[in-house]
């Protein structure tokens, strides 16, 4: 297979000199983090009051974390390295009612992040030849803006149609002959699923690829598109504390996401002790950026959980792949006591052949007791059958998730479309049980 | 005054020089429009089969009209004019529910259009220095993106906010001390009208300049929304068919917008016989682009309605100003018989004082006769004042209306926040008379 490559030369670096750049990057970092008023005091507080005394890549571990809320109680400058004059763009997270995590970008920021996004497309083999649907939301969410701009240094054809209207979705990827989709997993199952409304076959379309991200999601999610589809999907990892998306992508191969470990540091940290673990082993995703000038970031968790794995890739490049997100550190469950993770829930419905594309997980309170309810959506024609055979797969579903999640839980089939939908990420867990 | 400019040779060409270049410019694009089915019929019917053939700029008068029925009739591929591979970027028209209009850009295209954006952007006085919230929407209306990215090219700091969301807008003007707007003038307006609730004050913003477009909008919205905020508005114009923002804005002296007439040859016609008029004569916007190779565009009928004024500009440019936007060839109402313009009971009735920030133009069937009825929003303080003083305001509003329009509508007044409000261009005329 010939491998497409956007800089060949970085990302095929050997190890050692990938840590030289590593290194000098660092030194670089923290000569800016240190113009900011919250690194000042944190990197006194950790002895290092210059870049040289970083003496190496293990001296990031004198370095405490940044958390979430340093970002929101620094606002609006307690993070930001250069004159507001340098900054050209600012983004901002979307969701939060109180006061908001903002980002800055210089310029050369914009341009350094833009080109790992080139990067990124080009290792799933895309090129200028492709037209490129982007779905994700524009604006102040760095998802829909930052891919635009790596795809239109590609130069790809951009439509920029943003998130939602479904109908014109599929209306557009049928007029332009669309060949490469940007956008979360359930939202590509959700248009797939009014195919049949609007009159769309398969053969109607052109899409090879799709990229997928903004919302852990399970490998039988990926397979379900990929087979639905008929099209190869492409795990991506980013957030907007670091950029936003290009932190990690899958090659080709589609086997887990190189991290750009010339622009990323990645340690994979216990959660509860904070110490780094053994590649291989699962635990928080911690980032430093290596080259952000407007607002440096060094070990932020991100709360994101999964591991790195360090053997080659077929692919030839030598920075190490992330496993798919596994969850988030703060979206566990404790039912009656128990951990549950909803990507385990997913993971394992998923690999249900009768499942069709969209689920809901609902705790509430029944008395005393914790009541998990794993609402599904199947197949329209089973509902023909017999009362027994539904009976038959709801015990089924129950079993396949017990034998996860160590409880059971209740099991409700929906018909397709019954379930809430989300045109962005989806919303999957509903948690009515009372606060105290 | 220190003029700005971000090109001051090209802006500054003397006429004879400025004309060179639009001829050149003219055989170039009449050589890649050839390369269109579409124009390669058109261009064949007036004779014209080479750029040799365009010997003066009086020839552009031989080439027919192009309307927007054309662009949705040739509608994928008929009107491009390179490969599907050159093209890095697709707007699309919104709103329409049968075959879009769509316009294809060139790399070099959008980089020219960026450029025409970073012009006239710098001649309204805005730097690098401002930090500029992009309310207009992004995606595939042109609004949004082009601005942006004009905006990035002055190295503005751009927040990409996009529309809507009124509690966020505000909230966001203060925090990050917003210095320049780019809005509708009727979400500007409401926008306004929300500071007393969200408890903001005048003081607690810092923005200085507004960027209006999209919608027409009278001489007096204008002044009003100068007086209310305490700020500079300047208009701008463009339209997605001829690339979107950028075809002509004005310059700090705020009369009248120049025309980039290097990169457009503007024609002001009789919509009814199709004949150029005089400089100064009301009539037909028809635009040309001068520069544009994906997707080139001859002799467009805007159905804007305007003028030109030749007479130099105190700023020293030396193309020509247009007129603001004075209504559209198909805007126009017939109420009994008469013709009427929204943009004129517009003007008329934000000359009131007591008039406060939105209307409503409604026109139904009473019998066999039009109805018009005209809605205003008056502040709410006048609601305190006797009966007899509001039936005087309405006297004298119908009777304002009656002078212009030369019918007499009834008047009705409403309290502010009572009428519909849009986030984007606002809808200000409902027709419910029967279509027959």
């Amino acid at each position: 297979m010939d491998i497409p490559f956007w800089n060949r030369e970085i990302e095929t670096l050997d190890r050692a000199s990938l840590e030289k750049v590593q290194l000098e990057r660092l030194r670089q970092m923290v000569s800016w983090a240190l113009k900011t008023p919250f690194y000042g005091r944190k990197l006194a507080s950790a002895g290092i009051g210059s870049p040289e005394d970083v003496k190496s890549l293990r001296d990031l571990e004198r370095i405490p974390f940044t958390v979430k809320d340093d970002l929101r109680r620094g606002f609006p400058r307690g993070l930001l390295a250069v004159e507001m004059s340098e900054v050209v763009r600012i983004h901002s997270s979307s969701g939060t009612t109180g006061i908001p995590t903002v980002i800055y970008f210089a310029r050369d920021d914009l341009d350094r992040w833009t080109d790992l996004l080139a990067r990124s497309i080009t290792a799933t083999g895309a090129s200028s030849r492709d037209i490129l649907q982007n779905m994700m939301t524009y604006g102040l969410f760095t998802g829909g803006l930052g891919l635009h701009y790596g795809a239109e240094r590609v130069g790809m054809t951009v439509i920029p149609i943003g998130g939602g209207n479904t109908k014109r979705q599929i209306q557009t990827m049928k007029d332009f002959q669309t060949t490469v989709l940007h956008v979360t997993p359930s939202y590509l199952l959700h248009i797939h699923s009014q195919f049949e409304n609007e009159g769309v076959r398969p053969g109607d379309l052109a899409v090879k690829r799709a990229f997928i991200g903004a919302e852990p999601h399970s490998e039988n999610t990926r397979r379900k598109i990929e087979d639905l589809l008929g099209i190869q999907a492409f795990n991506s990892y980013g957030l907007s504390e670091l950029n936003g998306p290009g932190v990690a992508f899958e090659c080709v191969h589609r086997k887990d996401m190189h991290v750009w470990e010339d622009a990323y540091l990645i340690e994979i940290i216990d959660p509860k002790t904070g110490q780094n673990v053994e590649d291989g082993q699962e635990g928080e995703v911690v980032l430093t950026n290596l080259v952000r000038r407007a607002m440096p970031i060094l070990r932020y968790r991100t709360r994101d959980l999964a591991f790195v794995h360090p053997e080659p890739c077929e692919c030839g490049r030598t920075h190490r792949r992330l496993s798919r997100i596994l969850g988030r550190t703060d979206d566990m469950l404790i039912i009656n006591g128990v951990n549950v993770f909803p990507s385990q829930i997913e993971e394992r419905i998923m690999k249900v052949p009768e499942v069709a594309t969209n689920y809901l997980i609902h705790v509430d309170k029944k008395g005393a007791l914790d009541r998990l309810t794993v609402k599904v959506e199947i197949y329209p024609k089973l509902f023909l059958g017999e009362a027994a055979r539904l009976e038959a797969l709801r015990a089924r579903i129950r079993e396949e998730l017990r034998s996860s999640i160590v409880i059971s839980p209740n099991v409700e089939l929906h018909e397709p479309g019954s379930l809430p939908v989300s045109e962005g990420k989806a919303k999957r867990v509903v948690d009515e049980r009372p606060k105290d």
